[in-house]
């Protein structure tokens, strides 16, 4: 018989088939291949032995009832939404998980002091409508009908991509939860990224998850002919953008959970023959401490007036986006990495560097993560994503343990 | 009455106004304003005394006639049209200069050992046909029947724009002209850049036009997460190239002729949250001597893959340019530096960074450079280009004492 591990590999296989391009796997809100997966995750929750709803926006959760009526809930879940061309386990996992431990302890009618309910969340990634957590943020009563008039590329509004999904725009807000009814929220991911597979663990234990800013640079030179116009008189937007990128390398590369990246950099109106004068790029700045993260960013808009400054060209930003990073529960922490331990894995803690809809839930309930060791050198986000069977293995025995130790505070 | 430099600048703006766009100026080969300059051109030049051909890819040529029959040619000229949103004095200053100048000889009934021709080129810049240098190639015997077939933005081929503007494309070879027959071909052109601005003259020798190779560098590292990877363990390829494009600032920066620009850089698929994995950049390095050019590339090149072997990322070039370097012959640069300094000019040599319908005329014969002073900080190929009127002037001056004492070799 197959084990856990290698029979959600097998399940996260089987539900990638669900996708809206036959070339790779990229799964949206709402779409035919969406509806099938979910479809598909509510019958493998009823014959793991859940009752199903799906609710006002799609979401599909699982419930497994506690051992006495009026107990607290222990939400746990993920997204099954992907970005374009993603991976197979992003979010997956942290369904088809929790799902398997569920099944195990229906198998052996084990019934625990708080009911188990398992969300898959219809929307995290967003990549149809730009709308990150719009599911997770329904969840907790943060639903905002302003998102229902957003287009597609193909012109599709929101409304009626709900309508198309059996769904009623006018009731969504009606998916909102009682907060007051969490004894917590858990989500297990896939770490998306190498720091595991360099500690050489199969499990982590989010202690953090990193805030983050984003800001559009622009830096104006002066165009000029690359033929005529002598090194010593140029202003080049481009040089000095370099600069700039090599300082956020530099000052970002200090140590911690600090990372800043440039990922988008454009030379407007760019020629091979003609000095750069307008260069646009983005810069990403995350850490575990929001502390740390803004230390980090005023050195780095330091050092890019300095620059602009000695060479003669303006700089300007725009902030575009900023979170604060959330804590994970210590109480929670602590209780994953005793369940981790007793899987026989050292605990590991790490801050998480991506987003994930633990940082929704933690507006209104304690929250805990657990990561599983990314193969591929980390890659996630990508077809290359990939997991064992046996680190899956692992996290299944810490989770069920976890699940069986816990105690609502 | 307005001086020879008024009448210039008047007459630039005059043919300015036949423009393939009404918002800007810009006139691309046998589009109607592009025919009705050609016109304006033959008429200014049947007034100043020449004889007039319009040739079979469209240069308007006048004569002026030696004192006696059977002498050679001392050819002039520059070109008419323009790139896009471009500015006035670019190329029509070399063809308004010389015809000014043969109206002084001819209204004195002066004549001279060699007979003047005044060439209007109708394509040097090529922006609609990307066809650089077209007409010139054409009157040295270099015409490529390939180009025919050529296609604008709007898919109308070369071939039946000339059609449109009454010439045959299939006679196109008779523009060549019998290169024994020239004495010499002295090009006069705005500098395009700042240098005469600096040293204070307002006219300068060129003493050769710069070579330049053109490169598209590809680097490729490690698309991945920007909040999940640390660091340390990133393989950026826009940090890659960022350290490239500040390598060829600083090599080509040593001084001298020498300059390398990178126009054009892009980070591929680039995405705010994504660490860049695919950056494509352009490289253009000019100089006046070829070993200088090519001793820079070397470094420039030996520093990429040094870059490229500590950050762990990929770099490829693929070269899609070159061209040697044209001394000017120095029998002309000492006639015209003489010259220079009877109108009471400090005689400047500068090497020219831009390329001329004199590279190409250097096939066949030698050839003079005689650059006037750009204002604005040396901006061209944009309509704050601009001269002044006193300089135009001293450039008569120049080019008229220039021709009284020309001497055939």
């Amino acid at each position: 018989m197959a084990s856990i591990g290698e029979a959600i590999l097998g399940r996260a296989q089987a539900l990638a088939r669900h996708s809206d391009s036959p070339a790779h796997y990229t799964r949206t809100l709402f779409t035919p291949a969406h509806q099938a997966a979910a479809r598909q995750l509510g019958d493998w929750m009823r014959a793991a032995g859940m009752a199903v709803r799906v609710d006002a926006v799609g979401n599909v959760i699982g419930r497994y009832e506690a051992r006495a009526p009026g107990a607290k809930t222990l939400l746990m879940g993920s997204h099954f939404d992907s970005v374009r061309n993603g991976g197979k386990y992003d979010g997956v996992l942290g369904i088809l998980l929790p799902m398997a431990c569920v099944a195990e302890l229906a198998a052996r009618g084990e019934k625990l002091d708080v009911a188990i309910e398992v969300a898959a969340f219809s929307d995290e990634e967003g990549a149809r409508f730009q709308t990150s957590f719009f599911s997770s943020r329904a969840l907790i009563g943060r639903f905002d009908p302003q998102l229902l008039e957003r287009r597609d590329a193909d012109g599709t509004t929101l409304a009626d991509a709900m309508r198309g999904a059996g769904l009623d725009p006018a009731r969504a807000t009606e998916a909102r939860i009682d907060p007051s009814s969490l004894a917590a929220y858990v989500e297990v991911h896939i770490e998306q990224g190498p720091v595991l597979l360099g500690e050489g663990v199969p499990l982590g234990i989010v202690a953090s998850i990193a805030g983050g800013t984003r800001h559009i640079v622009r830096v104006q030179g002066e165009a000029g002919h690359a033929g005529t116009v002598p090194m010593a008189l140029r202003h080049d937007a481009l040089a000095a953008a370099a600069e700039m990128v090599l300082a956020v390398e530099k000052r970002c590369g200090a140590g911690g959970s600090l990372v800043g990246t440039v990922g988008i950099l454009k030379v407007r109106d760019g020629t091979g023959n003609v000095i750069p004068g307008d260069v646009e790029f983005t810069i990403d700045i995350r850490a575990g401490e929001d502390t740390v993260r803004r230390a980090a960013e005023q050195d780095v808009f330091a050092a890019f007036e300095a620059i602009a400054r000695k060479r003669g060209v303006s700089v300007e930003r725009t902030r575009t986006h900023e979170v604060s990073a959330v804590p994970c529960a210590p109480w929670l922490q602590d209780a994953l990495a005793a369940s981790v331990e007793r899987a026989g894995v050292r605990a590991h803690r790490l801050p998480s560097g991506a987003g994930h809809d633990a940082m929704i839930l933690a507006q209104v309930s304690d929250v805990g993560m657990l990561f599983v060791r990314c193969g591929a050198g980390g890659v996630s986000h990508n077809p290359a994503e990939t997991i064992t069977a046996e680190d899956v293995d692992a996290a299944a025995a810490a989770l069920l343990d976890f699940l069986r130790r816990f105690e609502p505070r």
